[in-house]
């Protein structure tokens, strides 16, 4: 595996946000902007803008900033979006129905087919995506050469789900089962955690209303 | 409002991570655990580590590290995670279910309502939880003094959905549609993006597996 640029975790982690932000402005019909307003906006310092960006070669010009346009195509290359991605789904209940429900609006994501245990599900159609049995991802992944695997599943069937998605040849997971997967370490994985964003609710929540009752 | 410690945004958003990771270390039955260590296994420096739980008091003792269960239980109070909170879920589709089951998993948390435009939806229950009018929304946060309001609308009801629960009285709000949500200043939300995990992913898979191709 080669990496031509070295670029931190914690800067690869905020390049969604600067999309994200750039493309609400693009949708504002604004067309360019400088690190100090972004940084106003993003709440990044100014500083930390221009570093995060130079990384990327610096599509900003002294006395002009950033062109909406060219960063967001820009970003969007980086970000690999500029090409298309087959996806499977395991666990085809609210959770796996939601995000079908989600890529189905992104052109970047092409959803073939969910799995699931339950028998009343396998065979039929959710919102025109055939829902397929466990037991078959595996060869699935591989004939059908899936690039993501999303793992909607409860806790306990986690694990199994990634390791057949794994030996079908999966590139990423990108897991929302609430467990740290035990995966090879050049696996892709994005876990997402609700709680974290939940919990950093309640910490405000605590401090405004209820550090008086103390 | 008050505030007794100012503690950065980027510290308060690391503290759920904080916990996930010592309640795992204290499933698997350890005791105690050096900054050093936690360092290992969370990704940050140690000296980040220290800094950051310093913050609130530092709990740590030189040579012998953070007591994981101490560590736990306040990480747990700085969380505002020794009270429960009242929630209601907008949004009875896949998504708000998926959420409400997720949820109903977590002691902290007491969901008492959801609420739908649907008139096919309006009157059952779901999972015992019953679902509600929208414009019943305001107000039942009023008269039941709910704490949390999970919006799981689409983008286009989201932020009159977000006007009435305000209008009510709503303390905090959990955001899953993907806007930016006009809000009063000083409204406590957490927005949850699953496009930034996502492509975080896409960045990583087209490193390791596209660029070659170019």
């Amino acid at each position: 595996m080669k990496d031509t640029k070295q670029v931190s975790k914690a800067v690869i982690k905020r390049l969604p946000r600067y999309r994200r932000y750039v493309r609400e402005l693009k949708k504002k019909k604004i067309d360019r902007i400088s690190s100090n307003e972004l940084s106003g906006i993003m709440g990044y310092t100014a500083s930390q803008i221009r570093q995060d960006l130079n990384n990327f070669g610096g599509f900003g010009q002294q006395g002009y900033g950033y062109n909406i346009e060219s960063l967001d195509k820009e970003l969007s290359n980086i970000l690999g979006l500029k090409m298309k991605y087959t996806m499977v789904i395991m666990g085809a209940g609210n959770l796996g129905q939601a995000i079908a429900n989600y890529t189905s609006q992104r052109e970047n994501f092409s959803l073939i087919s969910m799995f699931d245990i339950n028998p009343r599900l396998i065979g039929i159609k959710l919102n025109e995506i055939p829902v397929r049995d466990y037991d078959e991802v595996t060869e699935f992944v591989k004939e059908n050469n899936i690039d993501i695997g999303v793992i909607c599943t409860g806790k306990r069937n986690a694990q199994q789900v990634a390791d057949r998605l794994i030996e079908g040849g999966i590139k990423g997971i990108w897991n929302f089962a609430p467990i740290d997967l035990n995966l090879p370490e050049d696996m892709l994985v994005e876990n997402v955690h609700l709680s974290d964003s939940l919990h950093s609710l309640t910490y405000h929540i605590s401090k405004k209303f209820m550090d008086d009752e103390e």
